[in-house]
């Protein structure tokens, strides 16, 4: 490269997957790059652009290159990837990437760019390819053998009757073993699971994941044919709302990159801190309005940070248990009726547990067994609320059509500190003559 | 089904996706299943099998039924799945299957259960269509026909030269368009993606989402093909390892199914609460050290907890990004050193503006400004040590080769708050006199 040897880098270049090709691609210099833009034709580094999983990166990218090469490159993507870095851009750029693109093309990435991100429309591509149930399995060979360069998948072909809506799905293995003059018709399977062009990609992974397909058919509301959704996008999809919902527990906005900045951290974690802070004063205050009390028995402050600790670490649990439950979809009215009360008695249970184990620790290591019952019963009464607590969160913010992982760990933690102080308090009041 | 029509059933049923006939089939009342049984073959039971993704209730249903019946469903079911379930019973009951069932079935299952859980080969199957360099596409083709109703994928073939080694790879895609007189050895790739049988899961699923493959090779260390790993079980993989990392980072063993009952839950949650208890009480006894002081100045305890309570908040947010990129090997040795010193830089930003803002807002609030100096301070220092420390503990973990996700949120969190009241305290202690 260094040498100018266009063909030798060529040569070697190309013999890489596209996926090492794009991870050589990201680490060389900007002005490196440019020089390999002009080695490349706009098909190969638009198969380059697919293997990068980061749509800022890719936007970035396609940015630094000539405008006119940039639109050739995205209008050899295919258009649901194109789509999702378009996203990325504002719309002075995608309305002057459109215009210089070829027609076919930029009508393909302007008819997906209507659907809302994150749904079924969005993620699909156009290039699927589908035949119709009359014809025989030989023509539709001939018909793969055409279209299988420019398709997304070949492995299921969709089968349409006259009006052009989805009768049928058939693999290209049952396509490959059955007699030449067979109607399609006879070998499709009938049954067709396709999804409409709004659903959540949460859920169409999960379809995917139990269904095992490799791609999945996406329908309009008369059954027309959209486009298609296929396994690998599945897959970043998958990893993005893990991930998601990870940072999300941990009250971060999102997980660093390797490369980000401490700047870049600050920006992702201080708002979240800061709330966090206000909310912590609001506790604090709570506490200064028993002053008297803690003036009278300092003693009581010891176990502050224990009693909100484990309010914490429980309402933590119930939380995480309940966002990963709803998002699962595995719980129905019925079933989220059924999970609170469960995480009720989990809470009692687990609350007399560590109350009666706090009590025996306390009196052994302090002989005070009025203490010892109080931290007792404010633990056993912490434990029973915060469990409900961190289950209740997660379901309201749900019916309210919040996606419930927003409520975080450190949100509940902060919660079931307060709880847990009003609670400690009040008990502490009423033992307040044993204690002095 | 209720008037034994068995015709009947097996009309409707057999019609029915296998997921969907896995989902009625759990349902029902384990009479009805012994029924159904009975109206089904082994290889149409082996197919509901394959769909149920938990293992334990496979086994389960396994268990029931007649155990030559049994076997003779382990048998049709591809290998890996098989293996699976067995992984999950007794050995006992491992040998009496396997001793019942058809030898050559038996013998890839026995070789399957030699390799350690959540590797490369103990995903794989033993099913997939290879063939030799030499042969033509014509050849091949007839060898797919023949070879397709098996084979776990027919969309990418392996190529082995005359040593059975490993030597290119070929979409089912490249095949169909060939001419049919070509060479596969002329059409194939031969920079083959292939990974070793002891290579952990959670690198397989990474590396098949960033290679966009359908199926992996699996090979020994002189690149013998072993086996391979089809996209669907790393779907599972990746569901898996996500709600792993999950409840981990919550402080639950495993999130609970819809049907768990408190007991259940209470067994997954407990041990976690009762370790952090009693770290937890160690966080009371240093406070107790510091009785006297809260003794002259009861006014320190009101800020306890939101000192602790930020300390924790910022390690669990450190933590979740080192525990994330750890997993997903982004990070080299240098790496993890850049890591760190970000994460430094990041806890100093945010605990200046947070120390500033809690100093402000104490002296607007109660007019004392040692008292708002002191928990700035204390905030600033505190934010500082527990994010450097919520980013070390992991990459400790990963050293030590134990699973940095086990360095759950609530366990960061309770080390947090006691280095956040030790230094609490500690700078209490040095203000005393402005204090008082």
């Amino acid at each position: 490269l260094k040498r100018e040897n266009m063909e030798g880098f060529r040569n070697e270049f190309l013999d890489m997957h596209s996926y090492d090709q794009a991870m050589f691609f990201i680490e060389q210099k900007k002005s490196i790059r440019l020089q390999i833009y002009t080695y490349l034709s706009p098909e190969e580094i638009a198969d380059i652009m697919e293997s990068i999983d980061e749509e800022e990166q890719t936007r970035d990218l396609i940015s630094e290159m000539d405008p006119r090469f940039a639109s050739m490159v995205l209008a050899e993507m295919s258009a649901d990837n194109a789509v999702d870095i378009l996203n990325e851009m504002d719309k002075d750029h995608i309305a002057s990437f459109l215009t210089i693109m070829d027609t076919s093309a930029a009508d393909e990435i302007k008819h997906l760019l209507h659907y809302e991100e994150k749904t079924a429309g969005s993620i699909m591509t156009t290039e699927f390819i589908a035949t119709y149930k009359t014809n025989t399995a030989k023509q539709t060979m001939q018909q793969l053998k055409e279209q299988a360069p420019d398709a997304e998948t070949i492995y299921y072909l969709y089968v349409l009757d006259a009006d052009k809506r989805l009768v049928g799905v058939l693999s290209l293995r049952d396509l490959i073993v059955a007699p030449e003059d067979t109607k399609i018709e006879s070998i499709m399977m009938e049954k067709v699971v396709a999804v409409s062009a709004g659903k959540d990609q949460e859920e169409i992974a999960q379809m995917m994941r139990d269904y095992d397909f490799l791609a999945l058919p996406v329908v309009d509301f008369q059954d027309h044919l959209l486009g298609i959704i296929t396994v690998d996008d599945i897959m970043d999809v998958m990893e993005e709302e893990a991930s998601d919902d990870y940072s999300k527990l941990a009250g971060v906005s999102d997980i660093d990159k390797p490369n980000d900045t401490a700047l870049i951290s600050v920006k992702k974690r201080l708002p979240w801190l800061v709330i966090l802070l206000f909310l912590g004063m609001f506790t604090a205050s709570l506490i200064g309005r028993f002053e008297e009390t803690l003036n009278q028995v300092a003693v009581l402050a010891i176990f502050i940070p224990l009693i909100a600790g484990m309010a914490g670490n429980t309402g933590t649990q119930a939380l995480a248990v309940a966002v990963r439950g709803l998002a699962s979809g595995d719980y129905g009215k019925q079933g989220k009726m059924k999970l609170v009360l469960r995480e009720a008695s989990t809470g009692i249970i687990n609350g007399v547990i560590c109350g009666l184990l706090i009590t025996l620790v306390i009196y052994v290591w302090k002989h005070e067994i009025y203490l010892g019952v109080l931290v007792g019963i404010s633990i056993a009464a912490t434990l029973f609320v915060a469990t409900i607590t961190g289950a209740l969160v997660p379901i309201f913010m749900d019916r309210l059509k919040i996606d419930p992982a927003v409520a975080s760990g450190p949100f509940i933690t902060t919660i079931n500190d307060i709880i847990s102080i009003l609670i400690y308090f009040s008990m502490a009041t009423l033992f307040m003559k044993y204690l002095i």
